[in-house]
């Protein structure tokens, strides 16, 4: 969806091959515009745009949505629990909408999409609303129905996306999300104002780091080849890396039609291992952290069964892990609450270069709409 | 894990080719005998085994599981807040442990285990406990660890079960989350006298359902060939049909190695409809139901890309949409407490009959362990 006004630039490919390309490279730039309505660098302060909404009162949050959008409440879900200790339930729409889902009144209900228009997105919105919900919307289209029925408008400024498959939507929604957490953190008493100022450097931080992610393109493209005549391929990660692991297969699976599935690394010796052998390339998300040391003992299992590992991790993950995979991406340490919107970024490249790799048609993929407005 | 105490027959094959297939036959057997530790047919009451819990206290419930278990526990989610209104938290285990979740002291916590052994789940049982929450646990084994730090212990009378891929306990666990469900239903008010003896009615006449289900035995293992040779299948379903499709495609996965996939049915449009060509065949369980339409409707977008579909649904649902798909299974008609017990067959079947015609070990797949005792 386009909207009138949008200035010729952003919606032609200029230097670019695809769409889709100039989109993935189009984000240090729409993430740090996104941010500027987020964020207040001189004092050290997050904010949100306008609005007369008590976020103190906001004891529990349900976020909703679909496809990509619903992979990024995921991970707010994670930021959300862990900086606002506030409990986040999650539904993709098309469930939420029919399960009757027990919804407290005066909670705050959430919903994500880059149209705005999504069919069931704003079914399950118009639902909640008539339950009593307070209704936040993260929308790309300032226009569409659900920025107009929002209490608290919540836009991503990425500008027109044109590619089907979404990217700097994506981190764009990511990025707001990650300020939404914080702005929630401070008014339920759960930072400090020097943890907010630390916050807030670290969010300043995310373009530049985003655009050292880019700076790995190159290395990206060269290792296409190790995944394009794979016919299955799965991504695994934890923690926020989870629904990373899922975009990054829900991209591939969009645009090169390889079967890719994410998994939460700890949930593969559960039934989805069986599927390893040697033809199977395992993607795996395990910056280091906390949650380093589990996920690379995940993929060692892999490993030992034949899978062949392109590993993606810091520095000083490579350093720890990276022998034996058959590449690796090295992406700058981070901020949890910017390390997702990072580690998107080589995703997109490897599902991106694959697709080139493989002829397919990268903007207009077979079978898929760029906004769903049907149900 | 085989008890000590069991009586040979149920540790031996007996005229089965394998115990996967063995186990898959008792199911209306042992799904009696779990069923009547969980109703009162003379009196038509649920009940729970003994315990000194107040159920109408319980405001918030969080599952925990893992792999097959999970999938119950989802299930369960949708029973849990359609009959009992109480809302409920659903997570993986190697997920919940780390992502240092929000718990409201005084709520209960449930664990699903085959084994209740399993590592990251008694993890998150005792992380759990030290949070405050009164625990539940569904196992099939009453000497485990699971069973012995339960304040509410719902033991699952499966029986030893030697097949790697879980079938009888699944749908013991289920037959003891529909009882659980009914009974907080019950204790929260929810539920009349005389719609509690409709459940139990229903209840009761799973088994049946369940043999009446088995019957298509040798239509099912006509139709593996369909399946056999693909490299990638999708199951699609809708409410508590969805994790059913997850559970399909699990089973798959597991013992014949095939990439299967399960999804939300209105998920599909979101980005994995990419896959479908007419190499794919895509399994859909639709009963009909409030669900049906919606569910077909994106059968029929699958099919309108060249997907095969084979169709699960009973007598009614086939009539109005069976026309048109390579293969159909029909099932009896359910109420909504048994529905997923019944559907669970069909998929267990599928997999095993697909498993045995590509000649894979389907008691001992690969890579895969009975029960996972390390994260």
């Amino acid at each position: 969806v386009v909207e009138s006004g949008a200035s010729a630039s952003a919606v032609e490919k200029g230097n670019y091959r695809h769409f889709m390309q100039k989109e993935i490279f189009e984000q240090p730039a729409v993430v740090a515009n996104t941010l500027s309505s987020y964020v207040r660098p001189y004092d050290g302060k997050v904010a949100l745009p306008d609005n007369d909404l008590d976020l103190s009162a906001i004891d529990r949050v349900t976020i909703v949505a679909c496809g990509t959008s619903f992979y990024a409440g995921m991970v707010a879900k994670y930021w959300i629990e862990q900086f606002a200790r506030v409990p986040v339930d999650i539904d993709v729409a098309s469930e939420f909408r029919y399960r009757d889902p027990v919804l407290e009144k005066g909670s705050l209900a959430l919903f994500i999409s880059q149209s705005g228009e999504t069919a069931d997105t704003l079914a399950a919105l118009e639902h909640s609303r008539a339950c009593g919900q307070i209704i936040a919307a993260v929308v790309n289209v300032p226009t569409s129905a659900m920025a107009r029925e929002a209490d608290l408008l919540l836009p991503t400024h990425a500008g027109p996306e044109i590619g089907v498959a979404s990217t700097k939507a994506f981190t764009c929604q990511l990025a707001v999300l990650a300020a939404f957490a914080a702005n929630l953190a401070r008014a339920k008493g759960k930072l400090s104002e020097e943890e907010e100022r630390e916050i807030v450097k670290h969010l300043q931080e995310a373009p530049e780091a985003i655009n050292d992610a880019l700076g790995h393109d190159d290395d990206i493209q060269a290792m296409a080849h190790l995944v394009a005549p794979a016919r299955d391929v799965l991504y695994l990660g934890r923690g926020p890396d989870y629904p990373l692991a899922l975009e990054g297969a829900l991209k591939l699976k969009e645009i090169s039609y390889i079967h890719a599935e994410g998994y939460a690394a700890g949930e593969m010796k559960h039934g989805p291992i069986a599927l390893i052998d040697d033809a199977v390339p395992v993607i795996v998300l395990a910056p280091s952290g906390p949650l380093f040391e589990k996920t690379v003992s995940n993929m060692q299992e892999v490993r030992a069964r034949g899978g062949k590992i392109i590993f993606i991790s810091d520095a000083k993950g490579l350093a720890e892990a990276g022998d034996g995979c058959v590449a690796t991406i090295e992406m700058p340490e981070a901020h949890p609450l910017i390390q997702p919107i990072v580690y998107a970024v080589p995703v997109q490249l490897l599902a991106y270069h694959v697709a080139v790799l493989k002829g397919t048609d990268v903007d207009q993929p077979r079978n898929l709409a760029k906004s769903v407005t049907v149900e």
